[in-house]
C-alpha cells in the first residue's frame, strides 16, 4: 500500500522525530510504499492566499505534489505536538492548502458550501500521533481535548475516512528514556496493526 | 484603553475585513488607542522554528512588536474564519510565536511544563469574531465546535484572561446583504458593550 506520512516539528532531536523514524522503519519492514514529508525540512509554505482560497488553484509545486499524493494514498499518518490544542501552524497550513475541494471533498452541484459534502479521500485509515506536556485529566477537564474533534470529525470524517485512531504520548517533558522506549514500541505495534 | 485587534483573512473583500473595519471604526468612535494588525497584509511569518521553540527568543522584529503590544493591551479582539474547526495557519502561527512563556504565561520555577502556569496577560477581556459556512446544528452535533475550547480555554484562560466572548456569524456563503448589515450592527453593539 501507499502510505502518506506527515511530520510537523521543527526540532530534529524531538520525540516527534523519533516517532516519525519509527513509523517509516516499520512501514519499510512491512514493505509498504512510503510518501514521507517532513514539513519543516521541505519548507512547506502554510499560507493560503486570497486567489488560492477563491479558486483552489495553486502554482506551488510542493502543494500540487501533496494533493496528488493524498488523493491516491491508502493510508495517512500524521505526527505533531499539541500546541495550544492545535497542530503547529505549518501543519494547519498543510490542511488549509492540500485538503481542498475537488481533492479531499466535494459539495453537490448548486451547494453554496453550507451543505454536507462527499468525502473524496480513498484512504481507509488515518492515524495521528501526538505529544503533549498536559496530563490527561487536565486535558479532558480544562481544555476538552480539541485535537480529537479536529482530526477525527472536522478533517478526516469530512474527507470520507471512517477508520481513525489517535495516540497521545504524555507528558513528554517529564518522561524517562524507558517510557519513551515503550512509547516507540507502541507506535510500532500500532503501525503493525493498521498497516501490516 | 489600548486594544489589540488581529485580523486573519487573505481576501480584502471578505466579510472578515468588514468586521475588522467595523471594530476599528467603533473603537475609534469610543476614543480607544488601537493596536491593529492585518496579519496577511503585514506578512506575519507563522513558522516557529527549532531554536525559537527551545529558547523563546526571536530576532523577528514583527514578532517582538506583537509580544510587546499584547503584554500591555487592555483588551484583545481576534477576527478570523472557521477553517477546519481552527484558525487559518497565519493566526495559528501568531499564537505559536507571540504567546510565549514570559510573555503570556509563566510556569513556577522548577516546573517542567506539565504544571499549571500563571497567566501574564493583563487584558480584562478577549473577544473573538468568527465566520462560518457550517449551520449551527451541524457544528455542534458533528464537529463539536472546537474553536470555542481553543480560544476560551486553551488560549485565553491559560493566559489569565477570564472575560471571554465569542460571536460566530453563519452561514456566510448563503447570507443576504441585509443579514450582513445586521451582523455588523451586532459587532458594533458588542464593541460598545465591552469597550465603551
Amino acid at each position: 500500500m501507499e502510505i502518506l506520512v506527515i511530520l510537523a516539528h521543527p526540532y530534529r532531536e524531538s520525540f516527534n522525530h523519533a516517532i516519525y523514524q519509527t513509523v517509516l522503519d516499520t512501514l519499510n519492514e512491512n514493505r509498504h510504499q512510503i510518501l514521507a514529508h517532513n514539513l519543516y525540512e521541505e519548507e512547506f509554505n502554510p499560507l493560503l492566499g486570497g486567489s488560492e482560497l477563491a479558486t483552489g488553484e495553486t502554482s506551488d509545486p510542493l502543494v500540487l505534489k501533496h494533493r496528488q499524493e493524498i488523493k491516491k494514498a491508502h493510508g495517512i499518518i500524521i505526527i505533531h505536538p499539541n500546541w495550544w490544542g492545535q497542530p503547529p501552524a505549518i501543519l494547519k497550513g498543510w490542511t488549509d492548502r492540500v485538503l481542498r475541494s475537488g481533492v479531499a471533498y466535494q459539495f453537490e452541484e448548486g451547494d453554496d458550501g453550507s451543505g454536507v459534502p462527499e468525502g473524496l479521500l480513498v484512504a481507509e485509515t488515518a492515524l495521528v500521533f501526538n505529544t503533549s506536556n498536559t496530563p490527561l485529566e487536565r486535558e479532558i477537564q480544562v481544555f476538552g481535548d480539541p485535537l480529537e474533534r479536529i482530526w477525527k470529525d472536522c478533517v478526516f470524517d469530512f474527507c470520507g475516512i471512517k477508520n481513525f485512531n489517535r495516540k497521545m504520548f504524555r507528558t513528554i517533558a517529564s518522561s524517562t528514556p524507558k517510557e519513551r522506549e515503550l512509547w516507540l514500541e507502541d507506535v510500532k505495534k500500532t503501525i503493525n496493526t493498521y498497516f501490516p
